[in-house]
């Protein structure tokens, strides 16, 4: 078979943070595959096929661009962000089993900057040390599951990204985590909501666990809550920085 | 001050993972700061001073940056992979509240992508569902806060990446590491070997917890320990892909 498959991340959103790699397979392939807001940010050739979809039909999404690529086509699937995390690759793995042709194509995946890495940067360094990235959809998880990890994340004293913090049809998901999380945690803990980082409408507010008011998330939203050792370094007349230090208890 | 320090993650070693934001940070650079293998890997004008220093000096690193940038230099810090994972970053705004002029000074990092990224992108999608980063080095917190987070990381099911598994002065974390996880976690757990992902000695194993062989790990290595939903996609003639599907206990 000639065709193959290129779970492309393209970050998220800022031209800068594409990387080489990621540029050159859009530009290799003959077709894209992709949730619509993604696609649209591409410049195409006119010779390149476009296969735009809604949200939430990954399977589907995965499955056509398997069927393209054993067709012959060179196929790159895009995602925002990282598609290792909570994007496209998990579902392009799942589908490959379902058709013993697609377990023998070529297929290969290019890394991107994740939301949490693009609010670390923006924010300081509120990952430096030992962290957990847990997505609050319960679309495909049960919430018990959600509530399970973010206790073992305060019994860790991990510093945590949370991903889909919000939704239209769910939007008090992160009100219970926050719930959840001032049963186990400080409430001086500092807590950040990044939104779109790296886009037109980025936003960023500090605050604390005790004080983080939960409409400020929606699905743009990357919240980042620390660790005991988490803590803001204030500047005149600027946003505090957001620092996890490398050691841990040094400095208490 | 027209100083600066930009905070740049080169990847994990592959030019293809280098973002156009960290290329150009390093050509606007009149100084760059970092640890010899990764100011090595760069191609600079004869005008750019180069300070590169030793492992384990990071702090000296961060405030020789921050000293130069007060004298109105445009610092480059460099770091391997994502400067806010485990690298420069944290140790940069550990350092500004030692003096209230660094405390003044623009400081801005640009992500970049880390280990755990470029294995899971070799691996198949292991990261796509939650899951932790954990450094095993206790060189800068107790051996003890190590052992809370791998069993917490156990307790919420998570994936696990482990960073820095094993150094000459320590061999033995990751040997402990697996004692720890295989009193806590099933035998048949999917793990792997992700040695210097990106560069010229690449090298990818696979196996399970209740086999894993410690030896394979060294400090160029990310170890991905599974989660309970953690699978191999089994392929003719070629390495298993390694999934950790979106959905949680849909197909037990």
């Amino acid at each position: 078979m000639t065709g193959r498959v290129l779970i492309v991340g393209l970050g998220p959103g800022a031209a800068e943070w594409i990387t080489p790699e990621a540029s050159a397979a859009i530009e290799a392939a003959s077709d894209i595959v992709g949730y619509s807001p993604y696609v649209e940010r591409l410049t195409l050739r006119a010779n390149q096929r476009v296969h735009a979809s809604d949200n939430r039909v990954e399977m589907e999404r995965a499955r056509l661009a398997l069927t393209l690529a054993v067709e012959g086509r060179k196929v790159a699937v895009v995602s925002g962000g990282d598609p290792g995390v909570f994007a496209m690759a998990a579902a392009v793995f799942e589908a490959v089993e379902d058709d013993s042709q697609w377990l023998k194509l070529d297929i290969q995946v290019a890394p991107g900057i994740t939301a949490m890495q693009a609010a670390a940067a923006r924010l300081g360094a509120p990952l430096g040390h030992d962290f957990c990235a847990i997505s609050l959809s319960d679309n495909l998880k049960p919430w018990g599951v959600v509530e399970r990890r973010l206790r073992a994340a305060a019994e860790g004293d991990f510093v945590v990204a949370l991903y889909n913090p919000a939704s239209k049809a769910r939007p008090t998901r992160i009100v219970q985590a926050f719930d959840l999380l001032r049963s186990l945690k400080a409430p001086a803990t500092p807590v950040a909501f990044a939104r779109a980082v790296g886009r037109a409408e980025e936003a960023l507010a500090l605050t604390t666990l005790g004080e983080a008011d939960a409409s400020l998330a929606d699905m743009a939203t990357l919240v980042v809550v620390g660790s005991s050792e988490t803590r803001f370094v204030l500047r005149d007349g600027e946003r505090p920085w957001m620092l996890t230090p490398r050691a841990y208890g040094a400095r208490r």
